[in-house]
């Protein structure tokens, strides 16, 4: 018996149904704070893995697809981002890629819970990489809600990083709801753009009560331009979704020189290409994320997909 | 305590590391052939879904998916295919895929296990849909590379629906080869195309022994043009991949208007639109799958996805 | 990988804490009779189990450990059993003990769920070893309850070998109930003992709520004698009790000399001395059986066990 | 959900087949010393747990079984133990039980892994309770071999208390051995006694290969009194077996009076009657743990337990 033989696990709960296990080579942190508790474990598979009160939020071989596809298809869209908005974003990565871009000259980031994002500057340094130090960035320890609802700046892009909303009494439920997305387009300039983070989302789901449904049709009752988009995360082995809501640019009518040329002039504080740089995003992957099949298509419109049988 | 509580379980061996498992509701079939164990069982997540010596081969919920995102991209990129080969496909969901283009005249089925045939035939209706018994179909239990070696018949698509090559001394094994390939391109029509299922494909995968790439580079020794493309599947947890290979055209060129409009040439054998009856493929569809992410590109390519720290 | 690597499973329910999982060979049976969900799976490590609604009955490789402990006690208690009453005990194995004594003239075994018999006589023939056909043996397909209160029989032995009562309203409820087995008490003729299997007994559970508590406490307020004895059984990973009953002979005041004496008085039905064809049963198991350690004396008694700082 | 629901989870390895899972509430140390990996965790059903290279040694909720098991019935047997070594033991809680007994003068602990006991030490002082700073107590950090090879002392009880010798090439292995085990009795007094931990004994188990067989027969070579023991500890799911050895006093066969007397005559160091202090140990447990069913004996004496058909 090697003594890596995994003996040490974790799962998401509830373990009532299907359950996906990662073995465990060791635990790094565990810890509660004011918030939240959490766990940083080293997972075989996935590398270093942040779990805050049970649910994996990122892992280390794989949070820069999360975070690129989060951040960069609402930036390139908008053209030329200067001042932007993380509400949520605990683990510095989401800082990390809006900095990536040349343009940025402000950054506010929100969260909660400071215990958090301590214990991520001191355990997660492949996340923030530094970032968190960055001149550009304010941080602000405070409910989202409270925040935009106090706050007098305006932003060309603002970025909804947060935990899911497990159910209604969630301290995340305040910052999914229609209210607070109208508080939210208050603070956007004129062409600027919000993108949240919105959940697994596939045909095969329920159409009743699924929290990516939720998430876009609240933000349809507040924007004029709403677009689901989705990618593969290994983590959570499933696709997942993010929803980029505008009165402006709409991110699904990009061609693929447009996206090029908007990484090219954009290009990073050093003045290099940012095309060039980033590990998933690119013209192809904005379009792959933007173009769904017929079955999601039609879930996102509240239908089954066709039957078989109805041919 | 629910009767429903869920209390018996399916996850593919090996279980050293990271596992999934499937919660089931009863067990329907267990049985062993000739040549495999095949156990059917019903899933509370996914519905029926069939087992071969361990490995979920797929599932009622989302076997569209795979069968549809296996047949359909090559179809239509022939453009007009009379004459089908399928080695494999024992669950009969490929052949129906098939048999849903009006175009075609013949099919021919080579499975090496008559007994598993016959157990999907009866305990997976929603697969085969009664198409065994389709007049055009023309069924051979027989190894597929000793039907390849001895047919005479050229082919204008012929696909590849074979259990993953475990290890080089499983029987699938021999059907993965370069030399097998270069066989069946014997059989291919000028204009013939290739397609085979092509196993998880994933930037984060080691590069080391991927068997996607195995079959890929294998598959480029042999065909002029060679493409992969993937799809997320539910049941497998990640975003799975096949090939196309041939020496005509070439599925990743094609435009949204040649897909929409090849689907409506094409038509059903009933002369209606084939676009407007099937569940996952679309012109969407048809791109998101040809379109891949930058790491996933190099990837491919045999390179590392880029280092963020690389910047 | 060998195709005999598991990939099946069962585990009790619930799974929300610690999990017992056992490796499933292959499905022999899974129905649904008017009264319970009936499994009967080949276990890896015991052999076939029994699984009724979830819940493992008993196994292949330690069914005998259970079955003589539950039975052999009190028949050799008593001394010269003739009639003798079971209540449930399905699988046959009860019964096929009791058959082993040779002073047995009749036995009724009471069982509300006929099918479940039929489907033990069929699957499990270790079990039963053919003896539901023994002459003396007389089948009785009715609530145990409705037995009992309208039975004018008089019996030397009631052995009652029920599933757990889950809860309130489960259907075996009503027969852990003080009033049935002040019912039964009236069945019993005079030196008769009443012998319930009586669930996981140990000082390390929480005393309230105890299941086993629960019984041997509601027997007390109907027999002058009562005695809680319990062995390990390894299917169930813990040690199982049971509760005999009486106002008669007290099972715990046997000496090994008596025990040994009766074993070889009572006989088999062949006229050979039934200590040396049993395979747990003997004096010292009997003692084993009825001696128990401090903590278990004081849990009991209803007392924590030491702590060892009181020292 | 509460925050309370277990996702982590420990499980000795390997997982290939049944498998029992532990939920864990927090991990409180994970590190590697010079000759182990050492986790301590939290668990929901047994509080914190010592778990060594991934086998769970101990658990706060039952060691006090395992420990007052292996430590009582021998140094009752011997009658006024003054001398005692400790070879293992490293949690403290085997020294803990010495120390109880009011004759002991001297006690030496040698083993092997400073850092392992200092762990212990700090984390787990329900374990040692302080006892390691016991006046009469040495430690010796050495490997047991050497120690008793190179030791002039005697001693009146010995007690082993290691780790499962996994293989032949595990540290532990070469203190299972026949010589070592001579090396041992050449350090007893007239009198003295040895006790060994011994693995799970179970009837239910193969003889070939049986690790209890082994340490009992290794004995019996070395010894004229050998007897193995045993007792449920919930912690392990299965009855723990001890054996032990010597050329003078029998354990087996002292008689309930005599171990009554024995506790009260040795009393503790304070005076008191040691029977009244301890929360496992009494005569009832000693005469159970040493009275084994039929088929443990046959076990023991390498037979099969009789199988039912032979009747």
């Amino acid at each position: 018996m090697a003594k890596e033989a995994p003996y040490l696990w974790f799962n998401e709960p509830p373990i009532d149904y299907d359950i996906y296990r990662f073995a465990v080579k060791s635990f790094l942190y565990d810890g509660q704070t004011e918030f939240q508790r959490v766990v940083i474990l080293d997972t075989f598979e996935y590398g270093r893995m942040l779990v805050l009160d049970g649910f994996a939020q990122s892992s280390e071989k794989d949070e820069y697809i999360f975070h690129e596809a989060l951040v960069h298809p609402t930036m390139v869209t908008h053209g030329d981002p200067r001042d932007v908005l993380i509400i949520g974003g605990g683990e510095g990565a989401t800082l990390r890629e809006v900095l990536a871009h040349g343009s940025v000259e402000r950054l506010v980031m929100v969260d909660l819970d400071r215990e958090l994002v301590e214990i991520c500057k001191e355990h997660l340094p492949e996340w923030h990489q530094g970032k968190f130090d960055d001149p550009k960035v304010e941080l602000v320890f405070e409910d989202g809600k409270q925040y935009v609802e106090r706050c007098e700046s305006m932003f060309d892009v603002i970025i909804i990083d947060l935990q899911d909303p497990l159910d209604e009494d969630s301290p995340a439920a305040a910052l999914y709801t229609e209210r607070f997305y109208a508080s939210v387009r208050q603070r956007l300039r004129p062409g600027g753009l919000l993108v949240v983070q919105a959940m697994e989302l596939s045909a095969t789901n329920d159409l009743e009560g699924d929290d990516h449904l939720m998430v876009r049709n609240r933000l349809m009752k507040v924007f004029s331009t709403v677009r689901s988009y989705l990618v593969f995360v290994p983590t959570f082995q499933s696709e997942w979704a993010f929803v980029v809501a505008s009165d402006g640019p709409d991110p699904a009518s990009l061609t693929r020189e447009q996206i090029e040329e908007g990484l090219s002039r954009q290009g990073t504080p050093e003045g290099r290409d940012l095309g060039k740089s980033l590990s998933f995003y690119d013209a192809d992957a904005h379009i792959r994320m933007f173009t769904l099949s017929r079955d999601l298509k039609r879930f996102l419109a509240g239908l089954p997909p066709t039957e078989y049988g109805a041919r």
